[in-house]
């Protein structure tokens, strides 16, 4: 490459397009150099009902602690598939950068991804690259969207919990929120928070040879956090949830963090998590497939579906009482993904 | 909605996310009420191989003659399915807000991109909305992904071009460019120019089921134009183009303002416009198939494949000579999809 950073001229279709594109960004997230590039990729009939999605990321800072924009761009979306019982096949990669920023900083994202690709067991197929002039965009957005092929009859989706159902959730809450926006405002904490963005995909496959039809909901607890989340469920499938709150797994260093800034962990995003609705007679089942994976050491049950009703959600308290939560009303922490 | 513009909150996904989805995005892309927001959408299985493309759009400025952003991210990933000989099936849109967007801009490109997805006959089936603070993008950007199914057993791809393939293009060039450029720069032209985007899906299968195996490439000769989509196409499948420049169709007001600008419309991009690579005994019906379509009229035979070579493109000019064309080297007209 003749230049250190992307200039205007990387974006142009033209000479230095190709250039940026045969050099640094198909061989690297590819593996191999473009010998093919058309206008879509073509991908083996499925053998299944397909699931799409697609997530834009423009996380601020685009480096933090446990990962970047790159990989977190790749696992957001394989867990996306991966929440309707999808197996991930295909992935997309779509890169908006603003004119400016170091090709250093875009190898490191681009191996990244490229990384978090070969983990999820997931080909990025195709992709798409533009350029904006300075302070248009900030430094990069990446979209992600992916198709997954969902090889069985189960139906998992956000309306499916059931009274009785037991609340699962594969580790500590919040780290992801509090990595970025740690290291966004240059706080000083005692100890290291890391993002804890990983791919679910494993997990839940797991998960569905385990419990199968017992596992009703499926979601990762992004942005809003496991309180937003839960009420979003408890809202689309008609039923109130009882979250106990000293059972939800938070990290010392979370806790402490969230104390200091006015946070309530509940409501922070995560990145490698999530809340798993499982029929009672299954619940152990389930904890135990997430305890004996890399992803699941901490796992815990965290709650219950209590009755069909309005989409209350009640958070037992340390102290006994119960709390109502509602989602978040305003923006507690922007950029986080 | 509460508010005229776009807030931060609106990206939290809390209270203020879930009303834009719920009484804007939602119903206005998907015609309906949402009842059923999961992570991903699900898609029937596909009789055939699949095709995936990506595209992010951001266009300066977001309205212009002829469309705007919404509708141009709609048709240019519709096309790219198409120049894989694709049928699309579905669509994921992903926006990338800044803060301050008035509401009423985001209303009416969302209602382009649904009026043009009909158009198209294509589903928006799932999506994703991030808001930055003001500075931090540049009014709207949008990711449009798309799954097609491949429905036939030709091989259509730029590596596909062979000895004595004419080349047709289905109407005038350069009208996108040059509408766009004209609006951001604020020129006074002596007629108004229009973006060509439109849907060509429905051309696309009318040609394959017309000349089908005799049809080897298909290209939409967006950013870099007709010049540097036939380079791309004449490296790709290792072949010499003549292209006879006085057979391009090109409006006198395109002619005009190029001339005017110092600009090459076989340079300038389009967005409704596909290059056809044509065996020469099925080029006549090729080019009667374009005509009769509406996107068609005015369709003509612009060049043919000469050799088996190193993808040298060649322009037979007015007055007899020949020049070679090379991509563009630098940034013509920068942020023109």
């Amino acid at each position: 490459m003749t230049s250190e950073i992307i200039l205007l001229g990387h974006g142009s279709g033209g000479k230095l397009s190709h250039q940026l594109l045969d050099e640094l960004i198909v061989p690297t997230l590819s593996g191999y150099t473009p010998q093919n590039q058309n206008d879509a990729a073509i991908v083996a009939q499925p053998k299944g009902r397909l699931a799409m999605t697609t997530d834009s990321y423009v996380v601020d800072p685009i480096f933090f602690p446990g990962g970047n924009i790159g990989d977190l761009a790749i696992n957001g979306t394989v867990n996306d598939l991966a929440m309707v019982g999808a197996r991930p096949l295909a992935l997309s990669v779509g890169l908006i950068l603003e004119e400016g920023l170091p090709l250093s900083d875009l190898r490191t994202i681009l191996i990244s991804m490229k990384a978090a690709a070969e983990e999820a067991g997931v080909v990025i197929v195709t992709g798409d690259t533009k350029v904006v002039p300075r302070g248009k965009a900030d430094k990069i957005f990446i979209n992600t969207s992916g198709i997954g092929v969902i090889e069985h009859t189960f139906a998992i989706n956000g309306s499916g919990a059931k009274i009785g159902d037991q609340i699962l959730i594969n580790g500590p809450v919040g780290d992801h929120g509090m990595a970025v926006l740690a290291r966004r405002e240059g706080l000083e904490l005692d100890s290291d928070i890391h993002s804890d963005s990983a791919p679910l995909n494993g997990l839940v496959a797991e998960l569905l040879t385990a419990v199968g039809a017992d596992l009703h909901v499926l979601r990762d607890p992004t942005r809003g956090g496991v309180a937003t989340t839960l009420k979003e469920i408890a809202l689309q499938s008609g039923v109130d949830i009882t979250l106990n709150e000293t059972s939800v797994p938070v990290s010392k260093a979370v806790t402490g963090a969230c104390a200091i800034l006015g946070l309530d962990p509940l409501f922070v995003a995560n990145e490698g998590k999530l809340l798993a609705f499982v029929a009672p007679a299954a619940a152990d089942a389930a904890l135990a497939v997430m305890r004996n994976h890399p992803y699941g050491r901490s796992a815990a049950i965290i709650g219950e579906v209590t009755l069909a009703s309005v989409g209350r959600v009640k958070v037992r308290t340390a102290i006994g009482g119960l709390r109502s939560i509602e989602m978040l009303s305003g923006e507690q922490l922007p950029r986080i993904c």
